[in-house]
């Protein structure tokens, strides 16, 4: 591998720590804060955990006296799910930290995700191999995986792995799900007498594993500025060839985060945010007839052009769109023999004369393409599959219906789509990203050398310069609430959706009128790893407005 | 209009000048080569531009003595065409090379393109307005458009514009069709007794537009890149996430510089160029058969991932598409009633009956909805619009077919698409381009205060340093050919392909047998202003490569 020009000078860039871990994780201990519980279902999850349930908040604090782990730390890590800036940060962090306790401390990376923790595959991570990971993107240093360990039978092979290495303990870097998966794991091993602890790193791109502690997940930063640089450019070009609209679909899936940062950093002319949609039981006739309405102020004055902004999960959170899919999946599942022997055209004829009276008019108000994409692309379960939907080629053709059935509309309305996603889930971390993820492997390092389980990594005040960062670990079961998963009631790390009534999509409420008409688009620019710390150093919006 | 961050620290940028410009143009002087004449066509091209053919290649040079301007000079600047890169920055140093003359000189843009310049639309380009744009992306400070100035009527009425603003000169900033117009309306002047300068800037970010003096057309340099960053952060997912293979189509109609440079950069597993697709009589199916193969090699040793680099324009470079394209566009401008008479799937089986045996094998063998795109999406003339195709999704479908016919193929082949285009081309100029076209401004400047006229600027030894770039004029004339266009023998620029003999492809050539099965990916990242020389101003590996 022959690094790139950048990533040669990347590789000098040293991370900056939070105050109290910058001798090294011999100079700190832990205090303790008070015992964290669920926000609601409490008994439920204790009784779920009764080994790591009512952990205590914890807190890294710097000391002037010295304790070195006694022996050298034997650690494994596990990258789960998909890409997110700043992975191999977390690691090198770790790798450091756990070398600042012990000089001989190993740390091996499981391959391939979770089924290498299950099936024993690994490698040593050695310096060199750290080395030419430091501060770049990507999840290739030890690769990434989706499998889920749900199983006794896979916690028990997990189990063999973890003796036969010997290991002081595990760190899932992972989103909502992983780090569930890690506290049930954690669960596990300490019913079983295992001493291993097990720690997670809150890792995202999507934004939606969040609490008071953990201000952010990792990756969001460097991901949404990755997206904000193209809308800005695209935006800039929307106004100098002032001849099309661009419809820009943007990653997350459950929550709208990065559709509303990248909002707010380049006041694009409307951003839609799926928790307002699903707050204000939005059809896709409301949604459409609100983006016309735009299109047609902007032709009034000459402006034939504009951005919309669009998440991925869009169609899920509107209610009569959710109702369709559901009843279609459950259709196409007990008729599937009959459904497969229809043909052509007479398949969407069927199943409309199947459908509910309210879905049956959603689903004949759809456009031709977008009716055969839900009926025709479905996943092996057999379910509709949502996120192959181009939401954003939908609303575009919505929206060109309704202009053309509105008699004052004289303007133009040409459109160009895209979809921005992987263009930043491994891009290299932002000096943020890069800071922030070295500061959580550290702090994973130091957990498991307190022999700490069940607990998530945080860093705290991150909006108020490093100096001012805290570092500490939360007991994820404070995290979890109940939900129906498979038809079962499960006990999960709650989704952090937007809150409408929170600083960002206020902030974003009070000033999108005055997006609309006018060209106040901000063009933000690439990434700087180099200049001036207010262009380098700058989190993102969110945070900022959250005053964290 | 409230700036980026970003945006307002690059307003203090200053762009190195060429060092003959660096005391302003009053101490600079033309010095004259040799008369320029075109490679051929010369008789018909001299018959076309008495007045302007067979004029020396001119080059500044600065001296002690000052010649400051006698009196003002007042200019106007067009920008033509998709934005570019770097155009603000041309017109930035038009405007400080004027005033560099003379203290009072007057700058005038035409808004919205060349039409401006026609029905006389403009707004007087004052130093605030000026400094609002200094080293920004787009070309939103006066706008762009694609009117072409043909007729003798366009042409009179642009001399009326002229004359009521009293113009020295006039700047045409475009691409290759643009600077072709612009040294037709130089002649039209110069035959009617009109003193008023036309000189041309090149401008593409599709680098089609160069030859030993102009070494690249400005904005080439920030598109490429910013492409390039994608690629590499999608390159870096690909090789995490090991589950896709992403096709990844590029802006880049006629030329496939902008691939070929990218495909240099990040080194992807394969790259198309469509002039060696011409060159080497490639069929569709051939394509499909060297990209399986490609695949089934990746497959073979665990990697069922990838990225493939795919220009724009490939399809027109395809001789059996070319061919079927043509006989389409024929057969419908002939048979438009009765096409229009046939409903549903009837279309497509008569206009296969019609077509010649080899067009129908063609034809036939593409998937269903792009035959369906090939018949219904036509421009308004009546001809397929091939830039509408989504090759990338052609080229994923026919690969897949492949593989399903290969017994030996055990791999799996998912595919993810991307078009990159609108991202780049309106990105703020990277250090090189904001260099390069401060420079051309001044250029253009000088050759109107020399009262040079059909000259298009350029900068050389661009490899070099901007201590070593040399400026000048180069007549235009000795760029052009003849060409059919609209059935016609016309005297137009001739577009500068990808030569397969030249360095870039060689290089390329040379290559890219390693980087099938490697993972040699080049993670270039984001086009970085403010960090170390090699970082932010190396120039493209093309002109590297072609040591100019």
């Amino acid at each position: 591998m022959t690094l790139s020009t950048l990533d040669t000078f990347r590789k000098q860039y040293t991370p900056k720590l939070p105050t109290a871990l910058r001798l090294g994780l011999a100079h700190t201990a832990w205090s303790e804060g008070e015992k964290a519980e669920p926000k609601k279902d409490r008994d439920t999850i204790r009784s779920a955990f009764p080994n790591t349930y009512g952990l205590p908040i914890l807190k890294l604090q710097n000391r002037s006296e010295t304790t070195p782990a006694a022996k050298p730390l034997r650690v494994g890590v596990v990258l789960s799910g998909g890409q997110a800036p700043g992975g191999h940060n977390v690691i090198a962090g770790l790798f450091d930290g756990l070398r600042s306790l012990h000089a001989e401390s190993k740390l091996f990376g499981f391959t391939g995700g979770p089924s290498g923790l299950e099936k024993a595959k690994y490698e040593e991570l050695t310096p060199d191999i750290i080395d030419a990971y430091r501060n770049t993107g990507g999840f290739d240093i030890i690769g990434s995986g989706r499998t889920k360990l749900e199983s006794t039978e896979q916690f028990d092979r997990c189990i063999e792995t973890i003796k036969s290495l010997n290991l002081d303990g595990i760190v899932v870097i992972g989103g909502d799900d992983s780090n569930t998966n890690a506290a049930v794991l954690a669960e596990y091993f300490r019913a079983k007498g295992l001493a291993t602890s097990v720690v997670g790193v809150p890792k995202t791109i999507d934004g939606d594993l969040k609490n008071e502690y953990i201000e952010t997940s990792f990756g969001f930063d460097t991901a949404v500025k990755t997206y904000s640089e193209l809308i800005g450019n695209i935006a800039r070009d929307a106004r100098s060839a002032r001849k099309y609209w661009h419809f820009i679909k943007l990653m997350g899936r459950s929550a709208s985060h990065i559709t509303l940062e990248a909002a707010l950093r380049t006041q694009t002319n409307a951003a839609l945010i799926s928790e307002e949609v699903e707050a204000k039981k939005l059809s896709l006739n409301d949604i459409a007839t609100s983006l016309a309405d735009i299109v047609s102020e902007r032709a009034a004055v000459g402006k034939n052009y504009g951005v919309v902004l669009v998440p991925e999960g869009l169609i899920e959170f509107v209610p009569s769109m959710k109702s369709l899919i559901a009843e279609l999946n459950d259709m196409l599942a007990h008729h599937e023999a009959e459904f497969s022997s229809l043909v052509g055209d007479t398949k969407t004829a069927w199943v409309s004369a199947k459908l509910s009276s309210g879905s049956a008019g959603t689903f004949n108000d759809l456009p031709d393409n977008i009716r055969l994409q839900l009926l025709m692309d479905r996943d092996p379960h057999g379910n509709v599959q949502v996120s192959r939907i181009e939401t954003e080629a939908l609303l575009a053709e919505l929206v060109e219906r309704k202009l053309h059935d509105r008699a004052d509309f004289s303007g133009s309305f040409s459109t160009q789509r895209h979809f921005f996603g992987y263009e930043g889930r491994a891009a290299a971390p932002s000096n943020f990203d890069a800071d922030y993820c070295f500061g959580l492997g550290y702090t994973a390092a130091a957990l498991i050398n307190g022999n700490k389980t069940g607990y998530i990594c945080y860093i705290r005040n991150l909006s108020k310069g490093v100096d001012a960062w805290e570092a500490g670990g939360l007991p994820i079961t404070m995290l979890m609430n109940m939900e129906q998963r498979h038809g079962k009631p499960k006990p999960v790390i709650e989704k952090a959706l937007v809150e409408l009534s929170g600083p960002a999509f206020t902030e974003f409420a009070a000033n999108r009128n005055d997006w609309r008409v006018e060209d106040a688009f901000q063009y933000p620019g690439p990434i700087q790893y180099f200049g001036p710390s207010e262009v380098c150093d700058g989190v993102t919006r969110t945070l900022e407005l959250e005053g964290r």
